[in-house]
């Protein structure tokens, strides 16, 4: 069966303050609304929807003190990129999350912090079966005095799978309707044994014929809340498997659906630094470069931008924060890019960078992911000697201070600009790879210091 | 059953040309030469062993042209970190890695580069089991020229699983000599279903009673190779599972060992990624302070040395590069330290950092890993200004560029030496998070900078 039309998939790393900002943008308006039109059109085809995310595990496996859900990926708790990846799916009405009461006040932190919208927390139980029972009575309207309404279809996922996308949430969704479960699958990477009582080899199965079973999973509400409340206490107590419980308590022969290798799930140490990679990759696809395109050093940035399209996807030019052009800055900010160059070529050393980071600390950009400023400068040697023009820069350190605390990544970058061709051209090269370093590795302890290319 | 003494053990990260390096160190050749007794006593208890590494694949999960087995790591293929971990296990006496045609020439470069020992190279089937077969076949000196001898027990590995330990090959070894097959296993991290052939559940496998098989596995060598010998052409075409032709042509239940974590499959990108973090953070708990003891600024370097080690694990210093305390020095690069700082207080500003570099450039220490050096320097304001010393100090970028050929990675840090115990203490302490930086990230793209801290 083929899901319905995904027309309400919104940007991939999206931020749910970014309607906000973009109230004051005519552009971004009329984009926001025919985008709201595509999302009324979906939710006619799209049933209720509810998620329940069960994150009361205590992450033994990981091998460090933190449950993994809550382990910082870019400071940020894991859970945090799973919730907002489950928010900017606009039908998915409301997330029921499940955790334990000594991590409630942490939790609701959290949501707070990075100001995740949509959420009910239910305090978890003892094993993974009793947290989502926790989070399916929740929405069964069970509890008195509840703001969550009974869905037609209910999605359980991990609090430990962030990469979940909009897409495979819509192939279980609609897979649930039709068959009562769904759930995604994955190919095995290993074969799969069945040891004997002495720990001897007794039988492999067939790898091709055999998959693991991820999540998402979607059911029919009225299915899965049978099932839990159908199963024995050996289940709930033993059992890690949605599905089956829908097998064996409602004859429900779960829809299958083949995911994408994203769906992994977090759970060694291993997972965090490789979530934290994937992460880091995703924001640094793309580049801003700021620069007064109507002075004399044009042309060297220009040049720099070239050098900087071997290194990233996409290098967006916007002339100049403020005035006129400011409104370009404002769809850049809106579109979620988080790197920014800026060239500065006036008399006052930081005209650029100044004006830049006063619209990048008047928007909310850099709530979900640090956000890097490179501050460029050119150092023409016949003018002011090298010393002096490294001490003039030296304020950015102050500046680095101040923006720190607001997530805001700022290093300096000094380029010689020799008379010679080719060692210009050798220094816009090297700057180029020192702005892609500081870029992608997005390490805050090197904020404030000034390269020199 | 227990496994055998694991006296031979080689230190974690070793490499082989580390012997040739300490023939010159008296202290060194009497460590070496208990570890010899200790390495003749294990021989005696370990059966002639030889080891098998399919690395034919072409990687297509990973979604990348370059075969997953030749990704570099620190610009160092996969395949070689694997190699590296098989051959600090001294009783494997021969390694034979299975290659395609088109790739044979790489893997030669790669074996003379990294200067891998006791390898030999077979053309790989167009399957696993194809390749598997190819390099039992040359162990069983089928091939009229080989200088391999037939082993009692061959171990199978995967070029992709570079973090195999000495521990769990020890262990399978063992067993296979006393059951005739044997196998890591693992935990399943997900459950595992057997689809029906409409694409819905028919049954999900009890997650508890399941094993994922891994790698390493051991075999006697006259069962596995007469497994090979009778099995199908289906078997080779389709199978993957060595364990399974064991049990199918020589009724052998191989015994199975719980493996560690450490044991995954490098499949998919994030297990790139994963590695990479791995292996730098391995490198990364200790580090060198190279110092002059007899000077002034003495008391400032023994207090960043403090500082650091909040930073890592393990903190060693050095007086002075050359000289009567120079073996010292060789014991730490002999001990495989990846990372060195070096503080500068003479009147010349790199007199240390030269002599350390001109060790460094002489051992074999950057071969397998890329080493990063810190050039410490301190500002005491009232004596220089600090754009003449920054001046001063940009001599550093030659010399990083010059040591960069030898996978040295040099950088400059210049602290603030003010008289306010305070300002003091926050430089020292900025320092230390600097150069951590520096390390963890071990990044090429800053090599010659010179940072403030």
């Amino acid at each position: 069966m083929e899901p319905g039309p995904p027309g309400c998939s919104r940007p991939a790393e999206p931020g749910p303050r970014l309607r906000r900002l973009c109230g004051a943008d005519q552009e971004a308006s009329v984009a926001l609304l025919s985008r709201a039109r595509a999302e009324a059109e979906l939710q006619r085809c799209v049933p209720a929807v509810a998620a329940v995310l069960p994150a009361g595990g205590s992450g033994e496996r990981m091998g460090v003190p933190t449950p993994k859900q809550f382990c910082p990926i870019l400071d940020r708790p894991l859970i945090s990129y799973t919730l907002q990846a489950l928010e900017r799916v606009c039908w998915i009405k409301d997330i029921v999350v499940a955790v334990t009461r000594e991590n409630m006040e942490t939790m609701k932190g959290i949501i707070q912090r990075y100001q995740h919208q949509r959420i009910s927390l239910v305090e978890a139980g003892v094993t993974r079966h009793r947290s989502i029972f926790s989070g399916l009575k929740a929405l069964a309207q069970d509890q008195p005095d509840s703001q969550l309404s009974k869905p037609e279809v209910v999605i359980i996922h991990d609090a430990v799978r962030p990469f979940v996308e909009e897409d495979v949430l819509l192939k279980v969704v609609t897979a649930a309707k039709e068959h009562g479960a769904a759930g995604a699958i994955r190919p095995l990477v290993s074969t799969v044994i069945c040891p004997s009582a002495d720990g001897c080899l007794d039988q492999s199965l067939e790898r091709a014929r055999h998959r693991a079973s991820e999540m998402p999973q979607a059911f029919l509400f009225d299915v899965i809340y049978e099932a839990y409340q159908q199963c024995s206490d050996y289940d709930l107590e033993f059992g890690t498997e949605c599905l089956h419980l829908a097998l064996k308590y409602c004859h429900i022969k779960a829809k299958l659906v083949e995911g994408s290798p994203d769906l992994w799930k977090v759970t060694y140490k291993r997972d965090l630094y490789a979530a934290e990679s994937i992460i880091k990759e995703r924001i640094s696809q793309q580049i801003c470069m700021v620069m007064d395109t109507k002075e004399d050093e044009e042309l060297v940035g220009h040049r720099l931008e070239e050098m900087l399209k071997n290194e990233f996807s996409h290098v967006k030019v916007t002339s100049g924060a403020l005035g006129h052009t400011g409104r370009d800055l404002q769809q850049i900010i809106l579109e979620q890019c988080y790197n920014f160059v800026c060239v500065n070529v006036g008399a006052y050393e930081f005209e650029e960078t100044q004006k830049l980071l006063d619209v990048l600390k008047e928007s909310d950009l850099s709530i979900l992911y640090p956000v890097v400023v490179i501050s460029v400068h050119f150092l023409d040697c016949k003018s002011v000697p090298f010393g002096q023009k490294m001490e003039n820069l030296m304020q950015i350190r102050e500046f680095a201070k101040e923006v720190k605390k607001r997530n805001i990544l700022l290093c300096g970058l000094l380029i010689y600009y020799p008379q010679d061709e080719q060692k210009l051209q050798d220094s816009l090269r090297q700057g180029a790879t020192i702005i892609a370093t500081l870029i992608k590795e997005r390490n805050s302890g090197l904020v404030g210091q000034l390269l020199v290319a």
